[in-house]
């Protein structure tokens, strides 16, 4: 089990096209459960696939249990149990000590872009690259389980 | 992905005790989610753990997708996230064609014996033992998943 301390921020647009750019990758992935007290996630990326629980978000924090289990598996779970799909490349980009996931959003959440970072505790303090604009860890709809939901083509 | 065929029925004590069995198995199990679309189980038996999805129940059909995980994440899955836990052992009694398997439960369900027989379709003839009584494969009260909710204990 681990502890997730994640923040998450919206991109200059402009800046973030400008960038050169690692390889990105292609992820799916479906909520099997999202209720008040945890998040079920089927993710599917490469032949890799992931099942995950995530709990209650407190603070910036958020108890967080994955295993690997077979893509054949994770295909028949979305199909039949998630509610809906997210479609998004995820970007990895090193800034200073930390790495910065940006995800590019496709289908139903089309023109979203959100960078994320992960700490190792809640008081770190981490410098934001001049592509990364306001801070949206707080908006729940920004939260992938939601995105599904009520996607942002939607907003 | 499986569709289970599952019938379950009660037990006559006095022949159950009466016969000689063979080894049991102990089963840990509990449920993450039930809902009226699905439950999500974690059981662990052995060294060995499953997730397993099952959809909801039509005649005595049920859709089911399962996999292996970690048992040392499936425990901490049970820890965090289980609404209550279901503690049995399992025996495997062949007979004719078929296997029946019969759960004698513990903690807060003791006392109770359920025996199920597992069918390739629904309209498969089988013949009973003389230790197994009356049906109760539409009664939800036994369902595990309710049974974690509503122990037999309570009834």
């Amino acid at each position: 089990m681990a502890i997730e301390i994640e923040r998450k921020f919206l991109i200059n647009k402009e800046k973030w096209n400008a960038l050169p750019k690692p390889e990105s990758k292609f992820i799916r992935q479906g909520y099997i459960t999202t209720d008040a007290e945890k998040t079920i996630r089927v993710r599917i990326t490469g032949n890799e696939a992931y099942l995950t629980i995530k709990g209650k978000t407190t603070g910036f924090s958020r108890t967080e249990i994955e295993c690997t289990i077979p893509a054949t598996t994770a295909t028949e779970m979305l199909q039949q149990f998630a509610i809906t799909e997210i479609i998004k490349e995820r970007y990895r980009l090193p800034y200073q000590q930390h790495i910065w996931e940006v995800d590019v959003f496709h289908g139903k959440n089309e023109g979203l872009i959100v960078a994320e970072i992960e700490l190792e505790n809640e008081s770190v303090i981490f410098e934001k690259p001049d592509w990364v604009a306001e801070e949206v860890t707080d908006d729940s709809r920004y939260y992938n389980s939601n995105l599904s939901l009520n996607p942002f083509l939607n907003w």
